[in-house]
């Protein structure tokens, strides 16, 4: 399989000041919106207008397993994965309720989960392995290949909406034992010690935590570093990863603003990064998780998240609660009068 | 006029446990939706239920003029008042943007500004003293009666939204030199020295800095300490601030949730919360503005806004924006399924 992937173009600034100017003629004083207008000034340039709009929100969630889960690296067993699936194709996870209340279109994608679900609106069965990823303890957790083709399928996943009209995006993942893929990416791309990396993630106690450092540590030794981030991502995983990889790549194409959620999808754009940069410019960081290595990642990127809600859940729920900020940030630039159409006075300064 | 004021009773926090047994039990890790769950739980203990709801969410935004403006505190000369205020009836300011996208009832009332504005829906006039307070710096702002009309005005505001079955609120506030009434009351209620209260408010150079500084500290020798908050509050001013006063105790008595926005509406509750200290077991801290001072104010309550996007702007902007937020955190409670229900494994350990 050859490595085609979608071709995002570095965000054109030319109308910077033109929109800057609309912005500050608002009746405000300048700046006064603080991280508002930023972000209006970014979706504005996205969608090449001063009249930016939000338009049929998506939310697609990524859910795969992990071979290392056999290591023992999470508290939670990995039928946990496919139970979550089923609870989201049933409308009663975290990421269900955030997203309604949000106004976003939820979209559930099985990208290899251990077993196979039946078919429900809402879900797509995009799976390249069913059982998941390969035990990256021991073996590379998927073969080159497969990588790609699972980037291919996430970037599918996007096109459908954006043909649909979609120009706001946000992903979200579920795969017992991602963090541990995620931590193993983050080392190797960032170029940081694993044990800055490793967190509790869904509540491990100080044994596991250790003993998951330790898994780790001994599988990073074992894979020879790769300037390559597609064999990177291929050694680690997981697919529902290399799937928001794809997505990623495919909405900054498209032209979205993308919602970048926390730990795992922020790992994903680490390699989306790698792969072409310019998809930096059309993210918005959602929030700061509580995972240990999501600051620095953040960091890495340069990045000031709108929230920081001591949320650790994953599923997409920090960039569903961060879509009514983009919402006001469209709302003031569009709906607010300027000091001169509102007669009001500017600084006697 | 005798000090009757709306009589909040403190939270009863009898259904903690269960509260937070139903939380516990959603289909997450413990914890794992950080600030929501504390949310969730405020917001159901207020409610005295385990189904919270939001009902019919309402921003008032109150505004007066300032006698102090006349001694140059501002950048912007005192006509603004007025003219935001026909700027929110006719819907171009950036409140009425950010109270629409997160839908809520605008309601303004005109506590005292300089001249008076012709009726409009949604527009109420309760002026206290058409052109606004007296210049503290010779007198005070107001006399006794004049700030206990103006508590009950404002209580009488939040009373006619209780009948309409409101039970979330937001007070936002309009009064071209407010932040320096606000700097007095703080530093006199939370006995801070002036300049750790002082801030350029709505963008005052060094010059206009130190000139504001040097205003109040004179103007706070003027007026002798009081222990009496009402006092405190007819020295400095204004009528907006003293509705907003009102607006917070009948809010509690009306057991709503109260989404407190920046500096000035924080001034408020200093005095509210001097009056009842029940008070603040309703209030929900909505943002950390960037005016210097609120922080401390923050720190007085020992509150964690739920939002800091560097906001300075007032209107009750920073509430709105956090609105959002309260429908997230009533729609997991609502909405998850338990692990039971959904056959969620727990924990291995």
């Amino acid at each position: 399989m050859p490595d085609t992937f979608p071709r995002a173009e570095p965000l054109d600034r030319s109308a910077t000041a033109e929109l800057q100017h609309v912005i500050d003629t608002k009746t405000k004083p300048p700046g006064s919106l603080g991280r508002l207008e930023s972000l209006g000034l970014q979706i504005g340039l996205i969608q090449r207008t001063a009249r930016p709009r939000i338009e049929r929100p998506v939310m697609i969630v990524f859910a795969g397993d992990h071979g290392i889960a056999a290591e023992g690296v999470s508290p939670f067993p990995q039928e946990v994965t496919v139970q979550m699936v089923a609870n989201f194709v049933a409308g009663g996870a975290a990421i269900n309720a955030l997203s309604k209340v949000s106004g976003m279109t939820l979209e559930v994608v099985d990208a290899g989960v251990a077993s196979a679900l039946p078919p429900a609106e809402g879900f797509v069965d995009a799976a390249i392995r069913r059982g998941g990823t390969r035990n990256f303890a021991h073996e590379p957790a998927m073969t080159r290949d497969e990588a790609l083709q699972a980037i291919a399928r996430g970037a599918e996943r996007v096109r459908y909406h954006a043909a649909l009209g979609t120009n706001v995006i946000g992903f979200g993942e579920m795969g017992i034992a991602n963090t541990s893929a995620a931590a193993c990416l983050m080392s190797r791309i960032c170029a940081v010690e694993i044990d800055a990396c490793v967190g509790r993630g869904t509540g491990l106690d100080d044994a596991g935590l250790n003993r998951k450092r330790d898994v780790l540590a001994a599988a990073l030794k074992k894979h020879a570093v790769s300037a390559d981030p597609v064999d990177t991502l291929a050694t680690f995983g997981g697919f529902e990863i290399a799937m928001i990889v794809g997505g990623f790549l495919a909405a900054a194409e498209a032209r979205m603003t993308i919602l970048v959620d926390g730990f795992i999808v922020t790992s994903a754009l680490l390699v989306a990064h790698a792969i072409n940069p310019a998809v930096l410019d059309y993210c918005v960081f959602a929030h700061a998780s509580d995972e240990t290595g999501h600051r620095r990642m953040l960091d890495y990127f340069d990045a000031k998240p709108l929230l920081q809600l001591g949320l650790r859940l994953g599923e997409g729920t920090g960039a569903a609660l961060a879509l009514p900020l983009l919402r006001a940030a469209v709302a003031f630039i569009n709906e607010m009068a300027s000091f001169e159409s509102a007669g009001v006075s500017d600084k006697t300064a």
